[in-house]
């Protein structure tokens, strides 16, 4: 069993970097707080005996040497970057319940075959710059090197200039470690769990993503002087479109979420009708062929709105990942140590996009999940018992020992 | 009459100062630029033989002195500030067509009983520090100074201290001084003018308006892993507000207006449902009635909008005129000024506020309007002719100048 005290008390300093406005994080990707975090990271695995690659894009890989000098490592990780009012376990406890299962290991003088790897991906989030899962997306060959270092922030810096500014510009190719298996632990982030009563997650899938960008163009003019039917009111357009997208969400139930999340008027002014309208639909289904039809049906439905009004429609699909089916051996696996110690569980569908799901592109891959409270994430509220983050890091040290082989 | 094309080479000088990105404006109120143009328009002033006086608000009174002692002045004015992305007309044309007044009228050697004072009154356009027309509110005795220099931008400066920094911080106390009468001069904003094919319009009335602020309070939460039933959504609720806002203007035609400029989402991030939705409806009508009964019908609607989708919803106005009758004596004096000069004209109702909406609390008051290219305005692509520039300039000299009696 890992030690939960350690593992909480980890969690506690990591959370003090960074602090959000509400009790929670925003330690935004590649800001000064995410370079403090890694700082602190890379100390605690250097303490730990472990020593660390970088790769281009920022991502640290955190190495325990096995036995076998021809074995593949097995990964264990997620990221420590937050939300901008974020959580202190969003990401965070996959990162230290990787560290503390090396530290298990250390105590228990537990040698195995394969190299373990604990692993901090850079830019997981997605909310500095989309799309999310950006690193582990470049090292499983879905986006390229130069396409990640081009993405903007709002502030129009770019990923590639503000990795150089924060100093992890690391010297490793990205994709060039293979992978025996890769392990991620994250809380539900939703409240099936809890409700449940149920302290793991078995993640057998997770839910494919579309990010839809829309850009309205309408006519800015007085509000008051600007008589109703001449307005091309691209605000308006954007509130028909929101309902359309909580229609389509709606009429795919069960299994199909969407909704809008992030807004910009141009020029924002109260007595001005904005010009342009950019905002981004995320929608979900863990069926490909439910989450095609949505995107299909949205972006029909959305010029006609639109076109109604006098206002120009442009979309781009800025995030995408399919449904992903998890490896069957990893997950009865960690079903196996969840039996072994004697705590309830059931299978899940992962709601939120991990790391894990580019992973599992290159290497047989599974999560493990602990509830959170209320389902809450993306929320400085977001919260989790100690007792729940132990329990995970158990199943999580059991599937990982088994897997890297003693 | 007035000299053209020294009113239209003025106006292109000071539309040098705070540059848009689109051939327009950005000079807004109490920002760097908005100091330079102040400066600007003083040494105009001051080379046309005037005096300035300044106020605690800032608001600018050049004054051209009269040949009675005892008589108090007419004022002629508008503001200098423009929306974030304004025209290089809106506002600017009263104030510099005030100046081409005095500037005619000492080409003529003509000398006033009255003194005449040409005013750029602070912030009118509302659009960094809520409300709009906020001096001359001030002036009118309609707000207090405490609370005109408590207003809050975006980033939190208040108007106080940005008054101060840019160094307009004037001695005078705000509406000490006595206005024999009032004229403004200003491009129309909407379309009737141009539509009609008329040169001058006479402006009768204001209508009234009503700034209503919405928070809307919704819960954080992650997009992905929220199931449908379990989203307090603020972003879906704000979408059928401005849905229900837009139903209340038509069901009001004609002579009613409704909108939404002005859209704040927390945190914004594309995969967080926003926790809070920050907005503004800009509602007006020249009728009292209708224009209340408007205000009344949203406030009633918006919070059973919000709870049934649980969200909390308050609402606070945060603007208010009330529409606005001008003066029966000087509006007479506008249209047989119009009449006499050959200029075609009509009567108009005023879309937008003015300054001249809270002069007309305190004096006898009118507007002179000219044109406006597809009767937009609070764009970039504001538009004039200098012909229909100088007619209303022609007018406005004419209508001050027996105001201010020979
Ligand atoms: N786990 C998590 O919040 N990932 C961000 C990507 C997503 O929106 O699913
Ligand atoms: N003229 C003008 O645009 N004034 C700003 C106040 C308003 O929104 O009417």
């Amino acid at each position: 069993r890992v030690n939960g005290d350690r593992l909480w008390d980890t969690l506690m300093d990591m959370a003090k970097i960074g602090p959000g406005i509400a009790g929670g994080n925003n330690r935004q990707t590649l800001t000064d707080s995410d370079a403090e975090g890694r700082s602190l990271f890379k100390t605690w695995c250097e303490n730990a005996g472990m020593t660390l690659g970088v790769d281009k894009m920022g991502t640290m890989f955190a190495i325990r040497p096995g036995t076998d000098p021809d074995a593949l490592p097995v990964y264990v990780g997620s990221h420590l970057d937050t939300q901008p009012t974020g959580g202190k376990y969003d990401g965070v406890l996959g990162v230290l319940g990787a560290l503390e299962v090396v530290r298990t290991m250390n105590d228990l003088g537990i040698k195995t075959k394969h190299p373990i790897v604990v692993t901090n991906w850079t830019n997981e989030e997605g909310a500095r710059f989309a799309p999310a899962m950006l690193a582990s997306g470049v090292f499983a060959g879905v986006h390229t090197l130069e396409y990640a270092y081009d993405r903007k922030d709002p502030e129009g810096k770019t990923f590639g200039d503000e990795l150089k500014r924060i100093g992890w510009v690391g010297d490793e190719e990205v994709g060039a470690r293979k992978m025996h298996a890769y392990f991620e632990y994250h809380i539900e982030q939703g409240p099936i769990l809890e409700v449940e009563n149920k302290q793991i997650g078995v993640v057998t899938h997770c839910q494919g993503l579309w990010w839809l960008e829309f850009t309205l163009t309408g006519r800015e003019a007085h509000t008051g002087s600007t008589p109703m039917n001449m307005r091309v009111n691209a605000g308006l357009a954007m509130s028909r479109i929101i309902e359309m997208v909580q229609t389509v969400a709606m009429e795919n139930q069960p299994g199909a979420v969407g909704g809008v999340g992030q807004v910009f008027f141009t020029p924002n002014s109260r007595n001005v009708l904005p010009g342009k309208v950019v905002f981004t639909v995320d929608i979900r289904s863990p069926d490909q062929a439910k989450l095609d039809s949505m995107r299909a049906r949205i972006e029909a439905e959305a010029p006609a709105i639109c076109e109604a009004l006098g206002v120009g429609c442009a979309v781009e699909a800025i995030g995408h990942f399919a449904p992903v089916t998890f490896d069957p051996t990893l997950v009865s696996r960690v079903r196996n140590a969840a039996e072994r110690l004697g705590y309830s569980h059931m299978n899940l569908i992962s709601g939120a996009g991990h790391d894990a799901c580019w992973a599992a592109k290159v290497a047989p891959t599974t999560m493990v999940m602990c509830p959170c409270v209320g389902g809450l994430s993306h929320n400085e509220a977001e919260d989790i018992s100690k007792e729940w983050a132990t329990a995970g890091a158990d199943v999580l040290f059991h599937a990982v020992v088994e897997t890297a082989e003693i």
